[in-house]
């Protein structure tokens, strides 16, 4: 029980679900049942920075657990199966992945790859009856239709959702803390390194600045207000045309409207440092975080004084929370399905739409 | 030489220049020398809240004197000739003060009342041939116009052209201490109040929050970036239509585009208060005022640290400076003459027309 007061003691700001199978989808976990719950044993697909670092905080993990790789690149896999212990039989490549499907040892795969890639790599997880989480992704309504299709979850790597501090702003928004909701702003952006990765090219990235920093303020803007917004308005400048080049966006700023009557300002830029910033204005209060959406400690602060929560490692916090929302049912307090995804990147197909025409789009996120 | 040694101390920001009489308009000033410099003789039209602070601010200063009142309000004339010692040959109502031409005492006229009377009141002032200071003011170039003909100088009230921390800014910008400016963001507004109050009348104040305090991000933006907008984008909010009637408005985001290639993201609003922020980012670091424009003290950072300059009472500070604009043609380090303030008002005009458009308008300020 010690181990299990430990981790009670970790993740604090949620809720423990005792352990309960929902689904025969989830019944090779029983073979994995520990005193601390069921632990969902991920794959991850694509071994790059961002992949390492989730590995590196599932370390941290009581109820996830890094069981498998995919990877096109054999030296990588064998870096990682030395560093992980993981067996060869649950290394895959890009060619032979779909054989994933015969694999007891893993529920679900964590796509880790550029954001163009996604979609078929999503539908080929799915179609081998495996739980999907996913960085962002471009024509996700394939992807949402394909997961259900397959009766697996889709999760979007929404790591925010799960850190404390925000929650904390929630929770007071919920409760009427701030009053009535009329302002947020979000400012997003770092100066983007190397002109040749594929952040920068539109075929791999699918975008600019806006699909890797600027969503942060889409659904920044999105859990911050607590509503999805009805309209938004754009307006794009590009001062170095040679490393951003057409369909790559440098420095797009934006505004949403919400049904509310609260109103969104957001900046999201690969041309500056320094911004990092969520702004929750109401009629009786605010909230400030700063940074807001980095790997953290997360700082922020409401009219009442300092947010104090403890930091914990996001995406240790974000694939316990996912482990039980997948082999538990649990529901988490902002949802990180698919369909959330969907409607990030339908405002960003709005905002896109608003730059070009110069003009306010409504937006129907359904 | 004791009170001078104070007074450089207090207005250790500034650069003391040695009073030389520059024109036969301020000859009269001759009479009022003292070891600081000739001292600017005020009279104070509006005696209402702003123009209670200009006078009190004014005990403070070395080098400007309120010598006279202009109110339609016997009571108050009264109240303040005690509180100031102000003779009674030096009070007028708004039917008899063209008669300030005759007056000796007075060097400049402050007019402190609402927007909407400003064209006619300064245009009076200019053809009296006193010296004018004016808060902000619809329809400026008849006044410029005015103010040329009798060849007086005509000066907004911009007091945050003054400030320490913000002119120790605009040295590190100037110095290319912030490297590239990119992005400046500036937050204005407050819950207003009484609904009956004239800043709620569209004769009266010529607009709403825009014209009031949207403005500070307005001309914030420009002595930030240090360059005159070139577009403008604009989208308006409007909640209560009970207490903003047509014409005047609550909430504005509005968004400039600058020839450097600094874009700006701004928010007006008389509905939220905790906003009063401005933002000022670079490619080699940021600068942050909060508050940025409130009468202070204010307060700030850069990359490098927190501003320490000491705070001086804004009006203060302000006539100090424009008592040497004035006497000893003193050039200030931003400018506060009418051509500037007339181009904060063309851009209140183009965000007007962004929002009634909804596109981009674009800016020629001349």
């Amino acid at each position: 029980m010690q181990s299990r007061r430990h981790f009670l003691q970790k993740v604090a700001a949620s809720t423990i679900v005792f352990p309960i199978l929902a689904s025969a989808k989830s019944a090779n976990a029983v073979s994995n049942m520990t005193p601390d719950g069921p632990v969902l044993r991920v794959a991850i697909m694509g071994l790059g920075g961002y992949g390492s670092r989730v590995a590196e905080a599932m370390e941290e993990c009581k109820l996830a657990k890094l069981t498998g790789v995919i990877s096109g690149t054999p030296a990588k896999i064998k870096r990682w199966q030395q560093k992980y212990s993981i067996p060869d039989k649950n290394c895959y490549n890009y060619e032979n992945f779909d054989n994933i499907r015969n694999n007891p040892d893993i529920d679900a795969v964590y796509v880790i790859t550029p954001n163009a890639l996604h979609k078929d790599q999503v539908i080929r997880v799915a179609k081998a009856g495996k739980h999907v989480i996913c960085e962002k992704a471009k024509e996700g309504e394939a992807m949402v239709a394909a997961c259900k299709a397959a009766n697996v979850h889709l999760l979007v790597g929404y790591r925010m959702h799960f850190e404390a501090k925000t929650l904390e702003i929630i929770r007071m928004r919920n409760e009427g803390e701030f009053g009535k909701i009329l302002f947020f702003q979000g400012l997003s952006g770092f100066e983007i390194g190397d002109p040749t990765q594929w952040r920068l090219s539109k075929e791999l990235a699918g975008g600019g600045a806006m699909m890797d920093i600027g969503i942060y303020s889409i659904n920044g803007a999105r859990y911050m207000i607590g509503e999805d917004p009805i309209w938004v308005t754009a307006q794009e400048t590009k001062t170095d045309t040679t490393k951003f080049k057409p369909g790559v966006d440098e420095t797009i700023q934006f505004q949403l409207g919400f049904p509310g009557g609260a109103v969104a300002s957001c900046l999201s830029t690969y041309k500056m440092n320094n911004l990092d910033k969520f702004f929750l204005n109401g009629s009786k209060g605010f909230a400030e975080l700063q940074p807001s959406t980095g790997y953290g400690p997360i700082q922020g602060r409401t009219h009442k004084g300092e947010l104090k929560q403890p930091h914990i490692t996001h995406q240790a916090m974000q694939m316990e929370e996912m482990s039980q929302i997948i082999l538990q049912n649990k529901k988490p307090i902002v949802a990180v399905d698919g369909l959330e995804g969907l409607k990030d990147l339908k405002i960003i197909d709005g905002i896109y739409e608003a730059v070009r025409t110069g003009g306010k789009v409504k937006l129907s996120l359904g």
